[in-house]
């Protein structure tokens, strides 16, 4: 517990991860909001832009440049790709801490950065200390981390599926992982374009990415990473007519070893002390309204005896473990504060 | 504040408004959960039937006869209409204070409520001394109040919105009172029936009860009340491909006072002190999603000067402060509890 | 019947209007598409935007400097305000038929266009022969027109609801006739704009364009040709979160002679020779999606007695009675084909 | 060509396969509707309870025992599972063709279908007769038929999507077929049921059937039958909050052989005489809305390189080339009418 509030500014406060971490932060009782920056819309009061929030945010955007950063104690980055590292080493040098909600410190690799974003790295030696910031898989190096790169909303849903297999060596690597993805149209970011608009989207679905997402490269790291050696990966993403929510449906082939397991069991012991990891009942699949809202994950399982596969379906609200609630939650290790400060939202259903 | 938390039960807590107040009262920090009852799914684990509420709410339906809720505290009906009046003075005598959802204890006048609900009332000495549920009409007598009618969802749209103008006399009744409202599909609860299935009702709209609607002699009891003389009303709701969320646009004919006068300023001093009750901003109109999940109510008004009309539009969450949030503030203010206690929760956006 | 099927030509197919005509006149049987012109798509095959007319249209967008429009028996706008004036002089001059599905000659009097569509009116002789096009209220006029301003959306719910009334003087005029009326977002346009994203308009709904909305001079224009006599207009359009679909209700004070009078007859009555003007049976209330896809209006009614009002539910598909389908019921008509033609299209439900 | 039209029959009107047929066999030029069963709605007019037909089906529903089913030329069953095989041989005595939209004459295997569907089979000898309507596949056995089992909605897009590789030979069966299929929520049919209501199923996703889904083991026969070898099939349906619309995406292991091949030609060739089945264009990838209304089904491909793996997605409108449209279809075929007869539909976008 700490004495006095932690402040907390937002740089880009105007898309769908900046709305979200106001929702969550405008009543975490550790946090004063001190600044939130959007170049575009300086001096309109954010409840304006987001009437959801009146009665609960009194700020006004401001324009970065007279923002006083400096003077927060954690700064979030919910901006385009390529913001973050062009601000993080002159915050890191007035003391303030750095969560990136982008991609510019997920992954360690510059090449594959470069390759994928369009633009090259800037701040390479900030990226070496970043921590890529899941706690269930990274509690750790978060707590003493100065700069975060949050990840991706699909990764996250990819790696805590798995990880309780790939730290046990219990996936027959030969096969590749597929995931099959699934994602609310929120995920698309609040950018005026055709593909999204209701009448577009709604009623409606389709696989995108087929043929490269950028979160594969970013997935297939970490899934390396966790393995200890090379994995093959095939990652299909596909656009959901609904507002939040993330479903991954994810199938590997079980080792040897593995078929003999209770998984149900192991899975349980990974992630019997993580509050916000819920490994359902066997036999019970979860929907994505169960966590509307929360920065819960629920993950359940099937082993199909017939062809030694596992398949895995995890959900999470993707704006919330999948964005703003996992940042949240890097925030309070961060701080040495309790992990789930502000984050006990119940889901709301129906 | 007080010492010791309120033990609640709640009966009937299968549908969306039982399921409402679970998710509300399960962080609310003044209410032990005491007892849930159902009679079809007793034995069953809350969070089995409502995954969301897995890790917040611990308890398992309960039968009826069971459920000792003469131990409670206060106790809340989610059921059909005509429960909570069998139960009622049973309650009383053993000191439990009840709060209805149902229509048991709304209408004054018996034989309006046996017309409408098509079956007798079963204790009007417990009716005569029961209060309308909407706080900001009626406080001081929900204070000392020991049966709490909750009004229907469509109601408090309709009587928050005019009860500036009827308090005033500013409204001309020689013409109707017409409100045009509108409901998210979860106020037809949680009942397995082809009309309200998501392929019937989604990308498509109706009316409904065009010649008829049980909130139509509800609603014109208490504007008569707010009135003090007779009113004519016309009231027509219609089912939008939405899950939660209400909004009603009334017309109503000026009088020639209040032409004249700053309607705007009239209704902000109204509702100044106001928790829960929010005038926009000349110009502005609300939207649904503005109060998803929220107990907020959002009022926009606009003088049509030519035809010395007043159009106002009143949004609010038809399970929130349409139904289970209401029923929370009056629980709040009969336990003399600050009244938003556990109602700060943010709306949800997007 | 005519020999050679009819030379169509689209100016601005890349719109919802624009892919409606396109879907319905690919199987018109009289029709030979013969241009369609896009100054940004120009190249693009249709089918390759819109795939699901592969197979059904071959063209490519034109631009429409090279459109050879003038070789066409009949040109369609769906265009922007203010394009379709620029250029039916040298169509007309042409011998080509012209039918603009956008506002440019739909107000007769040019000082209104000018203060709700910002810009002078370029050709008002045009406008002045031009016919506003609904079949059931000016079919003659419309057999020898030759430039045709097609109706806004809501208008043709609001004017044909009320037709039969105006036409016999049995609506009270000293009140303020009240069109609440509920449209689906595809109404917006197929333009990228936040506003009409899935994110922000999904699981929401609001009232817009309450202070003022270009169909109120439209419409009031209308109603007042009908009565006879200047006629008081309430008009309040709600944005629905469906992709096709308008309800409009409206509410009027009958005259004394309409209160003895059956006015179920007399709908009955004023359009059973209406192939596209559905009148319910009493009681009976439409749905949005009794006509998705279809060229179908229907109309239901509902005397209050108390108070004197009439209520009536008028429901369209949007893009189809209100905007495509009755452009081509006009285009058939103006060149003596069967009213129907290529407009049996059964309402795709569920 | 026929002279005069077919009387046909459907036992069953009262489900979205029901009203599916009725839609198309409504406009169907060489159909005749003579009867449509309902034990439950026996006297009501169709258009009564589907308001999307009136002035296109002037039918009431009868009770089967007086439908005179036996005067038909086709009879559509679009009942539960068992009704079909209970009244088919009858139908087939008296000389009128039977085609099944449930799944008694799916699974050639009785002991499977006894299994699945928790019935005896009561027709054995019929079923040997039967032939699995997919015309693409056994075209040639449809046209001399007289019973067909129409496919379930998931079946379809598997195997058309496999088709052209397991007919080659192209996949490497040691690997198992992976299907990970989304479907709208009127595949659920139109049941009362809690967990297909708007309010349940709007705005939410899920995985269902992972333990076990009936179109497993009739996809898994097929695919058997197909490669003329055993094969190893995953299948995990998805329920998608959208009210048509099926996407299926497959992942298989490449043989040798196949990863040199250019399989977009392949497929381009395979299907390139098939009025229904669209190979898109390589890199573009298919939208459920693209074929909404109608038969059309869209296959796109992609072969991942570092994996050996291809991806296939898959696209139709569950009600139409997923049930009636493909049973219309196959009707077609049957009497030697154009295929494409009645089913010209243009899909309804946006």
């Amino acid at each position: 517990m700490i004495n006095k509030k932690l402040k907390v500014g937002i740089v880009g406060g105007t898309g769908y991860t900046g709305v979200e971490l106001l929702r969550l932060l405008a009543v975490h009782p550790q946090v004063a909001l001190t600044a939130i920056t959007s170049r575009g819309e300086a001096g309109l009061a954010v409840a304006d832009m987001f009437p959801s929030l009146r009665g609960y945010v009194d700020l006004t955007f401001t324009d970065p440049a007279q923002a006083n950063l400096d003077q927060c104690d954690v700064v979030f980055f919910a901006t385009p790709h390529g913001v973050a590292m062009s601000q993080a080493q002159a915050l890191l040098d007035a003391n303030v801490k750095v969560i990136d909600l982008a991609a510019d410190f997920r992954l360690q690799d510059t090449a594959i950065f470069e390759k994928w974003y369009k633009m090259p790295h800037s701040c390479p030696t900030v990226l070496q200390e970043s921590v890529y910031g899941i706690p269930e898989l990274y509690r750790e190096q978060i707590k003493s981390a100065k700069v975060i790169g949050n990840p991706g909303c699909y990764p996250t849903t990819v790696l805590l599926g798995l990880a309780p297999l790939l730290e046990q060596g219990l996936i027959d690597l030969t096969a590749p992982i597929i995931a099959d993805a699934k994602s609310g149209v929120s995920g698309a970011g609040r950018k005026a374009e055709v593909a999204t608009l209701f009448a577009e989207s709604s009623d409606n679905m389709k696989a995108y990415g087929v043929s490269g997402h950028r979160h594969h490269p970013e997935i297939h790291a970490q899934l390396t990473q966790l393995a200890g050696q090379p994995v093959q990966f095939i990652f299909v993403p596909h656009l959901i007519p609904m507002i939040r929510g993330m479903l991954s449906t994810i199938y590997v082939k079980l080792s040897e070893q593995a078929k003999a397991l209770d998984l149900q069991a192991l899975f349980e012991k990974r992630y019997q002390h993580e509050r916000f990891v819920d490994v359902l009942p066997a036999g019970v699949f979860p929907e994505t309204r169960s966590v509307r809202g929360s920065n819960q994950i629920r993950i359940a399982l099937h082993k199909q005896v017939e062809t030694g596969y596992l398949t895995l379906v995890v959900v999470q609200d993707n704006l919330v473990k999948g964005a703003a609630g996992q940042a949240i939650q890097n925030m309070n290790i961060m701080f040495n504060l309790a992990e789930n400060t502000g984050l006990e939202v119940v889901p709301l259903l129906p």
